[in-house]
């Protein structure tokens, strides 16, 4: 995988997001949701992959409140934006749970009190856009690997309350045999570690997940892995061995990563990326600490194959944008 | 994944291996060499996709014996089976180590006293058919892949001295960004474990290879792992310990497969399929105990996605074969 540019504005990562967005010769709007269990994430994007307009809107709760909070997304994001609805020639939503791409059905998105939701048709059939639906975190690696112009093979380690990653090879999101591909947060890597709540113990969201870290850490707090850094910097005894689990854990997925898929870059982001330098530098630091004593782990050069998105990158929703602008041109008739 | 055919003779599977091996009109034999440390398994594949003729000989040690005794395995193959040297299309090895496959060059086949060695170009010149080089266990698993008729995801993992996997997808080795996919042998599963050849500690291998059960084992014996199961089921703890170890780290290397490049099946292959059932059940069950506190992981049902080949398989080789049959018609030119 090379990296062409970090640049948003070089005229060469421009030109590799308009193709992304497989702009049509009118010029249609692409609007992206990413569907968060407290906020949506919204963005509208032009054919030559400039974000135009950006907004944020709570999520609500049931499955009534995320298709009405999603329409209401889109039109408040066109409104702002001088756009009119009939420019918009796509909405891709990403959104955490079980997602059949094809129906743009949504199972299982405890977080967002959804147990079964056909998002896709009730929304088409309210605002007369072309819906499609992914799940989140594959929507997010979509959208990270188009703007850091990543191509080949990348993985995208979603930190936040739960951990999981999604994987693109040459601009193709791998969904695998049976969905579960990325879902390295379940996989144990240590067999005394604390019980998580899939059931199992030592799973890698049991050292990096804010859930299980909150959770084991057990004090009053809004932002309890931000105290967990800060108590650990004032040198507490409990939250630096937290502090560690969190950067050896984020490591530990970052190996898995290479090591069985063998991505060329693991892009990280998340909820947790808002502790900034302090988790990149540490998962860095774990990743050559890890490194050691083995030759081997050295050779991969995985401190080097690892970046961090900004705090508040828009890449989940631009990931969304460019899932809802895979739908061939044919498919795309009006409703409304 | 679906399993089309698991009769070698079956029509349907037959004509999914003709149309693996590219079978040109004129009808070449392919020829397929798995180099293992100690043995070299040969196998003359007809453009049907049967298997011709098979022998064994000793690989040797350094890079001149292992050329010349690759070349008198084609050489005793094809005098064996009545096969004229002229009609033989192409050679597929798959050898261990770091193989370059655009030119044909083995790097660190430890195993095989092999630092550096241009083995396409050394067998060419000297019997004038087209070589094609492969790492052993990726050659295996296309090898595997095909002779069970599977599309779609599979992995092969490949449980001998060390422990590797393979990774096929659509019919294609996934070689990864940088050539480690499928290296799940080193993805540590225990942070107190057994100190793995590579330096780091509870590696899979450790668990599951048969160098590091041996070592740990420690008494003398041609055949330590088959020990270690004899003793076990005599009540030997230690022996006990081992055994769970042994199908424990199997199945962490199945779960890793499945929940990072989530192939559909996992064939088990390798040295230790000599154990047979004793092997492939106690995998199975160690796959079900674990998932039992894990209603995500039951979901998963990786019992029943696993599947192990008979011993003697001649997966490896026949892979081999298919590696040499991918060489392009326009390729091959005879220099001899």
């Amino acid at each position: 995988m090379t990296r062409t540019a970090t640049n948003p504005d070089d005229p060469e990562l421009r030109s590799q997001r308009h193709a992304a967005l497989g702009a049509p010769a009118n010029g249609s709007v692409r609007v992206g949701l990413d569907v968060g269990g407290t906020k949506i994430d919204a963005v509208a994007v032009a054919p030559s992959g400039e974000i135009l307009g950006r907004l944020r809107r709570p999520t609500g709760w049931g499955e009534d409140a995320v298709v009405e909070n999603i329409l209401q997304a889109v039109a408040a994001l066109a409104q702002e934006n001088g756009i009119a609805l009939s420019d918009i020639g796509s909405v891709g939503v990403g959104i955490p749970g079980l997602v059949d791409v094809e129906t743009g059905t949504v199972l299982h998105a405890v977080n967002l009190g959804v147990a079964s939701l056909a998002l896709a048709a009730r929304a088409e059939a309210a605002i007369g856009i072309p819906f499609r639906v992914e799940n989140d975190v594959k929507a997010a690696a979509l959208g990270a690997s188009v703007l850091r112009g990543l191509t080949g093979s990348m993985a995208y380690l979603n930190l936040g309350t739960g951990v999981a990653a999604g994987i693109v090879i040459d601009g193709r999101i791998r969904r695998g045999a049976r969905g579960t591909a990325g879902e390295v947060g379940h996989i144990s890597v240590d067999p005394n570690g604390r019980t998580c709540g899939c059931g199992q113990r030592g799973c890698i969201e049991t050292f990096c997940g804010g859930g299980s870290l909150a959770k084991a850490w057990c004090r009053p707090g809004a932002l309890p892995v931000k105290d967990i850094l800060d108590a650990a910097d004032a040198g507490d005894a409990e939250a630096i061995a937290l502090r560690d689990d969190l950067h050896h854990g984020a490591a530990a997925a970052v190996r898995v990563l290479v090591l069985s898929a063998d991505v060329e870059t693991v892009i990280i982001g998340g909820g947790l990326t808002a502790l900034g330098a302090r988790l990149e530098d540490g998962i860095r630091a774990a990743l050559r600490v890890d490194a050691e004593k083995s030759p081997f782990m050295r050779s991969l050069h995985l401190d080097e194959r690892i970046e961090m998105l900004a705090a508040g990158s828009p890449a989940a929703a631009f990931g969304a944008a460019l899932v809802g602008a895979s739908i061939p041109e044919k498919e795309i008739v009006f409703h409304g």
